[in-house]
Parts: structure tokens; sequence; C-alpha cells
């Protein structure tokens, strides 16, 4: 028996089947500037040249704004770089404490808790309920994105898929179940490929029928909606309809970390048996600092959701003149469909080279494969200028590269 | 068929039974004071008093080191509070592309790559190595902490546990399996909670003869051994024996973060296929530029390395001097051993009120019950009078609590 010991030969050979089906990723080295983001410096082979960012998480230009910076340098100046611990042993600065009750009193629940990351909040929060809960079954929403499916995963608990926002498939599917097994429907408010919005009051009647818990990710909706940015589910009156809403520090708050809030009876069962919780350094007072006063900002100013919505609707109506066909949701997010993966990387690259706009390609596995597409995210930060010269750069690179247009709106 | 609803119940048993065994865990509200650590504010019941810190994992001291405070007050200056994206998305800033060619050429690899966490790092490499490498085995140390051990539960490969340190039982599991599956052995360096250190080479040794890749973890080493800081690794000329050599930035480094290096085939297939590395937001610029800096210094100055043995020697001279018995170790951390979770958490608690000591006791799941310690950590930034403080106050409360001592060594 031939020993295998050629690990470097079987990595190439993978990423060169990657390459070849045109999903490769090449990253862009970028330099954000503060006070004129969206604008960043891109460096490549050795170049430096000033570009404009079309496809940020940082919905509203947080990750810049005065209050926010003025957090984070007061705390590294009070308190210094790291947490140097787990929250349990020497890692839970007062940053902590305050920020979580910050989040709780946000989505209206008597306790939250930090996570490092959005994906480690999804990943260990349902990893944790789903294989502690004795016999639990996890309904979780075909559109769900890779850190609720790979907490699931990690679970080992059952997980039956429902189609996509279909409340009948999630119906017949709980009604199937036998009754006395704890479940949990586990879902998102807005998608963050698509942009769609679940039907959350319709999901909750239907949990709370079959006596389901109901878990929401509102890491696309945090700071972007409802009157204090706590959401789709505080917008449309749900919170207290919820009984886990996960979200982000990372996108529309922009700095870093992610949280589930909760009773506080499942939020201390979280903190006392979530491995990606126990066993990972805090994060930095300075980022809970910084996250804590982007909520806080939010929770009181509507300019900037304001204009955000504001920008959106310009976008896609500027979209909508020239016959560019995207994917209409009823969110801010507005993906620009390709359906190639190679076309797709061309046009990002042209947009890129002669116009200076980053647009990252989204292929496979971010959407599946014949979904390939531009996502574009408009924010508060860009200015009519840079609509302007985005419209027209993507114009003529539909009309030179003979990509089908949709019937143009009279004017 | 009674209908499950009761969730918040099940929870509240299960922390009743946590709280019952001793094992409940307390969070310690600290502040900590930049130039003045280990000094910290403990906020308890509306009261704040002023604590010393024994227990932390920032080694050095590094977390308030005016190079690493520079770097990130720089960033935040320039570019801002968060990355403001995934990698691939937008989130991929020049000062991750310049940590991860630090990284690599302190480990003397061709790559690095940057995870938000230590434990994302081992959880998502493992976890994807062991899931797509064709019928991987998995030989794991019995020590391993939790993220090694959750990756390669995740990647549902054949694991085999072999005992701790054990090179005879390391080459019987080998020599048992066929030779033409891959294999990852995966250990640490420094074991965390009894401070013991891998024989790294001769686990080296018996890896190549059975055609097994190498993955060790060396988060409690880096930045402390090595002439570079690289790691027991470094010190001992192995770095080249290893495949992946994953580290952590949260904890002599000071900041937060975590990473692998190795080949550029394995780094990039990393990259390119690990869950927990292409769906979550980039760390902040402003941490990967403190954590780079705290690299780059620990590279070229030896004082902080000096400085923290010496430490370490002294308080294991006074606890001798006193009987007071611990685990012996190669390493810098003291784990005076109690072997029992109420005593260990009466002692910390005593410590904390009477002395303004903060030492975490250390419990199940954290260490197997009846190895419940104080894990002490003595750093460059302890001063000899908190050396005496600590020494004193532990000995009190030896005699208090009648707990058996070591015969004293003569003076």
């Amino acid at each position: 028996m031939t020993q295998f010991n050629d690990y470097d030969g079987f990595f190439r050979a993978e990423l060169d089947a990657l390459k070849e089906e045109g999903n490769y990723r090449w990253f862009k080295d970028l330099e954000r500037r503060r006070g004129a983001f969206p604008r960043a410096i891109n460096r490549q082979e050795g170049e430096e040249r000033e570009i404009t960012v079309w496809c940020s998480n940082d919905y509203l230009g947080m990750g810049q704004h005065p209050d926010v910076l003025a957090a984070m340098h007061a705390a590294l100046d009070k308190t210094g770089a790291g947490a140097g611990g787990t929250r349990n042993i020497s890692g839970t600065t007062h940053a902590h404490v305050e920020l979580e009750a910050e989040l709780a009193d946000l989505h209206g629940k008597e306790a939250a808790l930090l996570f490092t990351s959005g994906y480690v909040s999804n990943w260990a929060a349902l990893g944790t309920l789903a294989s502690r809960l004795p016999g639990c079954v996890v309904l979780s929403d075909a559109g769900n994105h890779a850190s609720m499916i790979e907490g699931i995963r990690h679970s080992r608990a059952q997980k039956l898929i429902w189609k996509h926002n279909d409340l009948e498939d999630l119906e017949a599917k709980l009604a199937a179940l036998p009754a006395d097994c704890p479940k949990i429907v586990a879902f998102e408010s807005v998608y963050s490929m698509d942009g769609d919005i679940a039907p959350i009051e319709a999901i909750c009647d239907i949990a709370d029928r079959y006596g389901a818990m109901t878990y929401l990710d509102e890491v696309h909706a945090v700071g972007l909606y409802g009157p204090r940015g706590g959401g789709i589910a505080e917008r449309e009156g749900l919170m207290d309809r919820l009984m886990v809403i996960e979200g982000t520090l990372g996108k529309a708050f922009g700095v870093m970390g992610g949280y589930i809030t909760g009773s506080a009876a499942l939020v201390d069962f979280a903190r006392s048996f979530a491995s990606g919780f126990i066993f990972t350094t805090a994060l930095p007072p300075a980022v809970a600092a910084g996250a804590c006063a982007a909520v806080r900002h939010l929770k009181h100013s509507q300019t900037e959701r304001a204009a955000h919505q504001d920008r959106v609707a310009e976008v896609r109506a500027r979209l909508d003149a020239l016959g560019i066909p995207y994917l209409e949701n009823d969110s801010h997010i507005i993906p620009v469909m390709v359906g190639d993966p190679v076309k797709c990387r061309f046009i990002s690259d042209q947009l890129m080279a002669n116009h200076g706009i980053y647009i990252q390609p989204i292929n496979y596995p971010t959407v599946p494969k014949g979904t390939e597409r531009l996502r574009i995210t408009p924010s508060p930060v860009h200015s009519a200028g840079d609509v302007d010269r985005l419209v027209e750069a993507l114009g003529d690179l539909w009309s030179q590269c003979q990509l089908a247009r949709q019937p143009i709106a009279a004017q």
C-alpha cells in the first residue's frame, strides 16, 4: 500500500479545480480613508490608486462616525489594547457589561451575550441549544447562511430544511413532528444575497402553534430598520415574539462582534455551555466601546437610516432607467444579476480597472452556481456624483458585454 | 402527547445543576488601567475597587505597550473602526496583508491566514482539513483544548485520541492505520492548564514515519519562547518540521485574533474552503495593526521574555518556601492545585475580598473535575511588591483552609 503524503499536491489540485470553474477568489488589498469612505486605496502589484467601494457591509458608514472613533480612542487610552483573557478568566471588562445591557435594551430582551463575531454567535448559540435540548429538531430556512448551517450541523440534532420563506412547508414539517420534542425554527429577517425579507409574524404564529422556539438572525437589519435600529422585528412590533434575536456589530454598527439576546435563562444557558463562547478571548474593550457608541447613536438618530433608504431608492431608479436588471426586494440590498462566474468577474474587473469602482463578484459558494451577481450596497456616504459614475459605468459595461436589459420604464 | 414548550424551565434546571455542583461561573466586571496593568478596577454591586490581576493571558503586558497602542490609534485615525466586510467582499485591508506577511515570517512559513480568534482558527482549519482530505484520520492529543476538539468533531473525520504527550501510544495508533489514508497529528506546544510542553521533535519523527501532517497549536507560546517569539518550535529549531503552526494574537501579543501558518498551498486551501474564514467580517484594521506592532516588537526585543521568565521563577521559589503545592512544568504557567470546586472558589473569593488579588478559580469544564485549581500567570508587569502580597495572602489562606503543604525546602 502506498503511503499518502502529498498533502500539498492534494491542496493544489483542489485549488486548480476552483480556478477552472471560475470560483477562485482573489482578495482586493484596500485601505479605507477615514472621513472619505467610501473612498479607499487599492494596492495591486505595487501600484496604489483611489477607488470607491460599493460592496461594503458598513451600510451606514458608522465605521467612521466620530462618536464611534472617539469611544475607541478613549478606551485604548484608558484600558489598553486587548481584553487579556476569556470572559470568565479576567476578560470581562466594563465595556462588555455595558454593551450587553445596551443590546438587551435594543431588542427589548432580558439579557444579551456577546460573541467574537456574528458567525460565532450563530454557530455557538444554535450549536449549543440544538445539541443540549434533548431530542431537539431544528427547522432551518433553506436560505439560512453558513454560520447557522454550521451551528446546526455541529449540534448533530435532527435538521429539517423548509423551503425559503414558505409558510406552508414550515407548517407541514412542524405538524409531522411529535409534539413532545423541543423544536427550533431558525431563520433570518433580511437575507443577505437576495435581500428579501421573511414573513416574521406568520412564522411566529406557526411556531407558537407547535411549541417551537423562534431564532431570528437580524445581522443584515440591526441598525438599519426600526425606530431605534432594532431590526425588522422592531419595525413590525414583533420583538417579543422571538425567543432569540441574533445580531452583529460588524455591519451597520461598523465595528466587529456578534451577539444573541433573549430571556435571562436562555442567555445564561448559552453563556454557561457554549464552547465557542467560553474558550475564546473576549473582544477588545475598545471594540466593545466603539460598538456601544454606534448602537447608542442609532437608537436616537434617524438621519442615517433615512439617508440610506433614499440612496438605495435612487440607485434602483437609475438602474431602472437604463434597464439594468436586479433582484427586486424590500431591503437595502441591490443584487445585479449576471448568472455566470466568469462574466461576473469580468464586469467587476472592468469596473475596477477603468472606473475605479469596486464591487466584488459574488460567486459560488456564497450564492448558488448560475446566480452569480454584483451585490451593490448603497450607503449614505455615497454622493450623487458617486451614483452617477456607478450607473454610467454599469450602462457602458452592459452594452459592451451585450447583456440583456429590462424593458425601460417611461421616464 | 404533551407539547414541549417550557424552554426557559429546561434552561433554569440545567443552570441550577451547575450551581449545585459548584461549577456555575460568575464573571468579574473589570476595567484595566492602561499604564498601570496588572491593576484594574473591579465593579461589584455598585462598588468600585482597585485590584491586581494575576490570571491574565496578556502574559507580557503587550496590551498596554506604547507601540501597540500607537499603531491602533493611528489605524483608527487613518482608516476608521471596522473592516466593513468579509475578507473577500471589501474587508481585506492593507493591515491584514501586512500582518499575514509578518506572521508567515515569524514561523518561517510561506504563508499565513488570519482568523477572528484562535478558537476559530483551530476550529475552521482543522474542520476544513480533516473534512476535505478524503478518508482523513485525525490523531488528537488527549489534552488538546476545546477549539481543536470542536474542529475535529465538526469535520466528522475519524478521530483517534492518543494519551497526552505519549509517544508510544501515538505510534501504536498510527501504525494500526492503513498507509494510504491522510492523517493529521494535532497537538499543542504548551498546554494551557497544566503548563506542560509537548516533545515536538519526537512527535514529528513519528508523524513523518507514517506520512502524517503535523498540526501544532502554539497559542500559549507565541511571543513568549524562541529568539523571535516564534514559540517552542522556534526555540527548538523545529519550525520546518510542522506543516501547520497555529497561534493567537490575543494572549502574549495582547490584542485579538488567531492565525495559521504553513505552505502557500495549504494556506490558500484553508482560505478558499474554510466556512469560518470565508463568511465572517474581517478583523478591524486597528486590531490587525496593533497585533502587527506587537509581533514586530517581540521579534527584536528579548526584554519582556527574560523578565517574564524571571518573574515566573521568583513566584515559584516563593511558593516553594511556603510549601504551597503547584504543578511543576517547564513553562510560565503556575497551576496551584486545590482539587475541589467549592474550596477553589472560596480561596479565589477570599483573595479578592480581603487582598484585592484576582485569580479566577478554574473549574470544570475547563479542567477535569477533581483537578480544580488557581492558575497563576506572573508577568513582567507584576512588581516585587505584587509578588509579596500574592504569596503572603496565599500563605494565610492555606493555613486558614487547612490545606496540605509540600515539605519546605531548606532556605
